[in-house]
């Protein structure tokens, strides 16, 4: 029942918030002091810009902190077009493919959504407005007799038509001529969609194998990743895989690293890094205050004996080292945590693309080979789990995805239910007297169950995550992307068919199953549809404006890096650590998308007033995230946009699903047809004649073949374009084979690709002993007061005390 | 509401006529005059049976044709333990393993179906005669109100049960424990089901692995079919690929064999052959009557001018063979007329399995590389189809499956409305009085409708073909498994379906669409179903066990073998043509075989009386398809079991329509739960967890993840199994290339390959003067009348005259 009047009035409240949040990154920006909160990949990577961190640190001490001068807020919006300027190929090298073509989906929106909002808006709207139905209805008897409301929607018919409804489809009679008009822009639309699919699929292919021949040897490129291993009795896994791919690709098998099930070292190796940071802290604070620093043994120094401090965890560490040595032995030696799988190099790309694409074995389930992902993107915990678990595994999640899809709502509902008023007082009845009191009453009942919705929603992602992670992938790409799937259900599901039709989605799901017949709930689907746009353009902008100008404003980083800075930075490490962005949330950011994009095309042709909102959001999204990729995020990995094809199935299921809701549509209609030609003579064949083409000319066969049209045109797709996305083509390997021939005849590959798939937590095997030196040195150069503060410098002590996290640390303060 | 009485009869009379069909074998296949209808597989092929026939003709005249001896009638059953006692090996060895795969399906169903059959009627059925529901029921108000019925079958709630019904799950009331038997039943049924298919899974892939590795050199372990190459404008597609495999495989290149479309030579060929059986008739007539024979110039030599037969035949053949040289060249020079494909064949087979199964190009539809079919097993004709129509024609077929499987029975109904004694009245009013005696129009009244039908059935298997070759498949093996794939869902929806609900194809699929819901289609056919049992009973006695009869009985080509003997054959080459038996026609047994383990999973919980007729089914099947592989079909391609992941895939199919349908069931009698516990104390906590237990233990979960786990065991057998089907593991090709190596190091591969993928129609290049030579040569032997009869040693005369299918006979002659 919103009006275009409460439409504008959200809009504005909107439109306010998102320029009060960008006026607020505007002014933060600017402040030297926020400049690792709104600038940290600059920090990180960026080259030209170290200049400018470094320049400021001349200033006066104030000015380190506040910006004063006016001009930088007078050309406040000069990041948008610094955003935007940037090249694409500049782009790649700075934030790696990955990242460009996650910016493509947005710019992708644009492509696709603003052809269809100007068409929409002149073609539909018009039509819509002259149909005209709703008017005529006596608005007395709406409440009832709505005239598209059937049996089935029982419930929906008492909703009362909105202005927007008016621009719908909703305004058009049943069967009327004018839905020719929405089913010749349905074609139109799938038709311009799936152009706009093909050529970026094309597009990105192409940018894929151009970054993946690009003039760089990468060791994943030579190596291949074996799992399944058979065990026998008789050989070691290693020297079995030795003589397997001696014999079986004698020219071209080089090495091999076993896979070992390291997790226990790597908690070992994670705990003394943790113990090095605070023994860093205590040198830092020995050199400043000249004083033997103490500490107490137990809970973060709060409890315990009172210890020399630096004794301390130089003992602890050296503790820690042994185990670690230990357990690093112990490893090598005991079978049962060499894993049966090896990432086995190969001395040509050829050999790797050949290996990695045949079966070895007859029986496909052991000796399988696929390539090696990137050493970044790596899972090793996940490389630990024996592969014949992994079934059972998907299994479980496929079992948990349901439930978490379809019964999400229900522990909502309990929790909610329990902390009603009623549910609070059964539980606690001592509290009764509290609970009574007016206020407290009215903040139970109308803040907390928003509340509780909202906790829950926030742990929908880590769930997503959990799922992902649980099935057991071996890369970090393919957890992003499984996430980004089990999240994007979650959301169609409970996010837009949950806001459609009432009821929790399990009741939809018994519904759908049960009572209705599957034209049926499409019909009740259909009705419901055009009814809930209003709500549809509120979601956009609460979620899709402001929640962009939020994420560019990062007010939680900045809270937190600030309060970091304030109270628990001592070294440089802990800085770089307030102030790491991490990787973009691929998997939040692929699923919102992909929401968009439906929303985008299930109401295009329904109700096209919602597309300039779509298309404000993929604007708006482009922007921030075009400005954050260069600013903020710093890739975890590169899958070479391994996403893709989730990202073009995504859309293609949009395009099916409006075409079902418009089948829906027109089923509730009823088949249009065209104007029965009255023939002159009452010639019976004529007659059955023009009655055949009557029927085969109705708009039932069309509105059917459409979805038919979208599923051939993605298969073709997907013979077309996946395979790039899967397989490393020969004619590739054996061109830059040979150009790396030519150009360097003598590169050593052995030595290039010796350590690349050791499990990082071998590599820094660093004696305890260059670590006591350093300590050493710095404890004489304090008694003989000669030290220069180490806070700007320190790489010496951080490699010695070896905390990997702060390897960039020597590029930044070089 | 047929008795067991009904059944009883229906029985006596199918074993009767099964009896006598088989009684008539035995006496027919005794006869020497049908020895080669009945073991023309000896003829063609087997050694040890050489002196048989032959020894034959040493007889008397009439014995020749007629055993007047009584032994062999005695010993009448032989051939059953003739058939059973070869063993696998030998069978593969003499007829191939397709074949021996072929006969194992049989084997499996009795495997399946026998510990089915005995648990069935020992337990399901005395449970069902216990649960005494039918009975308790007054058979006055059977017609309306069986308990089973509901208001969606009004239909069905019309039908009477039966005494088999009394046996069937039908007996059991709604909501009874006694269900709990039936789902434990269906576990341990479907348990069994899986477990013999992985066994036999294994079993196959082991067998066509140890077949393709067999000491033997095939061409197709060396050779790669590459399609798709691009054209260029420079290059000819010869130099092209040559270029092409020197770069990218250049250790494992050997040579290659380019595709033409030579259709046309093709059509030359074949009428040049038909040319040359004239010639051999007329050469023989003139060595039989000494005169020159005389013949006219048109419609087999009915009508036109008298000319000498052999001149005119040879200089027919003189000029196709012109023709056919012309043509020849023009498809090599026509640069239209090469395809954009050619066998690529390499050294070793690890250099050919590699090439198979990588990507070459970065666009996958180009350089497109799979294994070769084995040389026979090409299809030459869809060869020469161009790759990119095959996507088009895929589409094409989809939908004219669609409508051939959902619309066969329009033009039926059509066509039989036209055929009733209104239609022919109104077709043909002048025919009114004929049409109008009563013995025509019972005629047509009662006969002509069923005849239709007949007519048109007889069309469906080739439709089926006919679709599937129009696929556009280069073997006939794969167009052998697309076409057993329509003609199965074909025979699943109108045969299967559609005798257990009534009403057309399409009406299902409307009404399962439109008016009903999908448990409520389930519930539909859920009540259906058993009362059906009955008539599957009675198709399974005809079209099982008589047509199995039918089957080695052979009247049809025992007819036509003894019309065209007497009649039409001429040369050795037309008696060899009457005789050939022809392959087992594969596509015809898979879909009918797996009607039957559709039928046979369908009731195997519903109603197991069945049972016992799907036994008697696969038992007799097997051995009579023994008899006729080991005596009668020759195969015409080895494609070692490649059908086998259809049949399996269909079996599962089968066992998850049997879930649905239980489903169904389950539904319509309502969740059964365990009795509650009636808990003494009045303690509501204990009681609500009995009421959740009592939930959670219901049948409805229980039966939902049936399919559930059937459909994840077909994933697992997919991915353990079907990689084997599809590709050669590396492994076995170095161990055979290096078998190969160390016995016969000097093995010319390039001059055993050097003809192995060509055309057939060039290799047969035979100059005409051979030909002219061979006739002047009979000629001047039968003026000088010193000819021997060349009847039964005419191989010279043949391969000069060089008809193809006549290669057998020297073998057979000799």
């Amino acid at each position: 029942m919103t009006s275009l009047n409460d439409i504008g009035v959200s809009a504005l409240v909107n439109c306010g918030s998102a320029l009060v949040f960008f006026l607020c990154f505007i002014i933060f920006q600017v402040q030297p002091m926020n400049d690792r909160v709104y600038h940290p990949k600059l920090y990180i990577k960026d080259k030209e810009r170290k200049g400018s961190p470094t320049s400021r640190s001349h200033r006066r001490y104030l000015e380190r902190y506040f910006e004063s001068d006016c001009r930088p807020y007078l050309m406040s919006f000069k990041w948008i077009s610094a955003a935007l300027r940037m090249s694409e190929q500049n782009l790649i090298e700075h934030a790696g493919l990955d990242a460009v073509i996650y910016l493509r989906i947005y710019k992708i929106g644009l492509k696709i959504f603003v052809p269809l909002m100007i068409m929409g808006l002149s073609v539909i709207v018009t039509i819509n407005i002259g149909g005209g139905h709703l008017n005529s209805l006596d608005p007395d008897t709406n409440l009832n007799s709505t005239s598209i409301s059937t049996s089935n929607s029982t419930s929906n018919a008492t909703l009362l038509f909105s202005d927007i409804d008016k621009l719908s489809i909703s305004n058009v009679p049943s069967a009327s001529g004018r839905l020719w008009a929405h089913l010749v822009m349905a074609y139109i639309f799938t038709g311009w969609t799936c152009f706009i699919l093909y050529l970026e699929y094309k597009r990105v292919s192409i940018m894929r194998v151009k970054f993946q021949n690009a003039d760089r040897r990468r060791p994943e490129q030579f190596t291949v990743l074996v799992r399944q291993i058979p065990q026998t009795s008789q050989e070691s896994v290693n020297i079995q895989v030795q003589k397997y791919f001696q014999l079986h690709h004698p020219d071209y098998y080089l090495s091999h690293q076993l896979v070992y099930n390291a997790n226990k070292l790597a908690r070992l190796v994670k705990k003394r890094e943790y113990k090095g940071e605070w023994l860093s802290f205590w040198l830092l604070k020995l050199q400043k205050s000249d004083q033997k620093p103490m500490t107490r043994t137990r809970i973060w120094g709060l409890c315990g004996v009172r210890v020399d401090a630096i004794e301390f965890y130089l003992s602890k560490i050296e503790n820690l080292n042994k185990e670690a040595e230990t357990e690093r032995k112990l490893v090598h030696q005991d079978d049962t945590k060499t894993m049966p799988s090896a990432f086995v190099s190969f001395k040509t790309r050829w050999g790797a693309a050949v290996c990695a694409q045949t079966q070895q074995n007859m029986d496909p389930t052991v000796w399988m080979t696929e390539w090696a992902p990137e050493p970044r993107d790596i899972n090793w915990k996940n490389l630990a789990i024996p592969y014949m678990q992994l079934g059972c595994r998907a299994v479980c999640v496929g079992v948990a995805l349901f439930v978490f899809v379809f019964c999400f709502m229900i522990p909502v509902a309990i929790v909610q239910s329990l902390a009603s008023l009623e549910g609070l007082k059964a539980l606690f009845p001592q509290l009764e007297s509290i609970l009574e009191q007016k206020n407290f009453a009215s903040f139970v009942q109308g803040f907390l169950p928003g509340f509780i919705l909202k906790i829950f929603m926030m742990l929908v992602p880590y769930i997503a995550l959990g799922l992902a992670t649980f099935e057991g992938h071996v890369s970090l790409s393919k957890i992003d992307n499984a996430a980004a799937l089990k999240y994007y259900y979650f959301g169609v599901v409970n996010v837009f068919f949950g806001s459609i039709l009432t009821g929790s989605a399990f009741q939809q799901l018994e519904s759908f199953l049960d009572s209705s017949s599957v034209v049926g709930f499409l019909k009740t689907l259909a009705l419901t549809i055009p009814m809930k746009a209003t709500f549809f353009i509120t979601y956009i902008m609460v979620d899709g404006w402001a929640g962009a100008a939020f994420e560019i404003l990062r007010l939680q980083n900045l809270i937190l890096y600030h309060i970091q800075n304030t109270f628990f930075v001592h070294t440089e490490a802990d800085k770089l650590r307030a102030m790491n962005p991490g990787p973009i949330i691929f998997y939040i950011g692929l699923a919102q998308l992909q929401l968009y994009f439906l929303m985008g095309l299930v109401y295009s042709v329904i109700t096209p007033i919602i597309l300039p909102f779509i298309v404000g959001f993929f604007g708006i999204n482009y922007v921030v995230y075009r400005h954050q990729i260069i600013n903020v995020y710093d890739a975890a990995y590169e899958s070479a946009g391994a996403f893709w094809p989730f990202v073009h199935g995504r859309i293609i299921l949009a395009l099916i699903i409006e075409h079902l809701m418009l089948i829906g549509l027109f089923f509730v209609q009823g088949p249009i047809t065209f104007e029965t030609i009255e023939s002159s003579d009452d010639d019976s064949t004529t007659q059955k004649v023009i009655n055949f083409l009557q029927q085969a000319l109705s708009s039932t066969p069309f509105i059917i073949a459409l979805p038919i049209f979208t599923y051939i045109f993605h298969r073709y797709c997907k013979t077309r374009f996946e395979p790039t996305f899967t397989n490393y083509p020969l004619e590739f390997a054996t061109k830059r084979d040979m150009d790396d021939k030519g150009k360097d005849p003598n590169f050593n590959i052995s030595q290039f690709l010796q350590n690349s798939y050791k499990h990082p937590d071998f590599l820094d095997e660093k004696p305890i002993e260059e670590t006591k030196e350093i300590v050493k040195t710095i404890q004489q150069n304090v008694t003989k007061k000669k030290f220069r503060p180490l806070i700007l410098r320190n790489e010496k002590v951080d490699s010695a005390i070896d905390i990997p996290n702060m390897c960039h640390l020597s590029t930044f303060i070089q």
